[in-house]
């Protein structure tokens, strides 16, 4: 079986890519929205801004990097519940960071046993 | 300017996929291998078994999440260095998770300002 983990570039952000509570905050409202199940959290800031973000779920993970100088977020969404949307995730994070634009992309990963050959 | 990200799907593992020790210990190896500057670690572990595991650097993150009934690991590798080779970090990875085969793709992400049109 597989699943999409998206990876997102957004661009021209005009949110808060440099403050840590409310990135993490928006990711904690994605996975919520979801009813994924938040295990674990973890942040760092860099000098002189941005922010590398990430929340362990019971699903995978939510994880966002900043670049506050070029008005840029990275940010990569795994669920491994074929029942919860990534792209619910992504909404909630983007109504805070405001993109102007966002290529969004749908890797598809392996989840469980491969199939035979 | 673009950097690629690892995405790899790593399937028949023998090596330790329900130790949360090893497999970070693994981690720390690889981003020490190629110059990379651990900020934060944080690791899940599931029941009955299975670890998600972050790595937050200075350059990005490096990520694990393993399915040790299915001998499966998902891992990947973004480093904002482009003088660090994330398949270096793999390496050592895969050196202690001991795949069968590995599908190991390169996503390319934006880093910087976008380029004008």
């Amino acid at each position: 079986m597989t699943i999409r983990q998206l990876v997102i570039d957004a661009t021209g952000c005009s949110g808060p890519l440099a403050d840590a509570a409310a990135i993490t905050a928006a990711m904690r409202g994605g996975a919520m929205k979801v009813g994924a199940q938040i295990r674990e959290e973890s942040c760092a800031t860099y000098v002189p801004h941005g922010v590398t973000a990430v929340l362990i779920l019971a699903e995978s993970h939510v994880l966002v990097s900043t670049w506050p100088e070029h008005g840029l977020a990275l940010v990569d969404v795994l669920l491994c519940n074929d029942r919860m949307d990534p792209h619910e995730v992504w909404a909630t994070i983007a109504a805070v960071l405001r993109p102007s634009d966002a290529r969004i992309r749908e890797i598809e990963r392996r989840i469980g046993t491969p199939e035979p050959a």
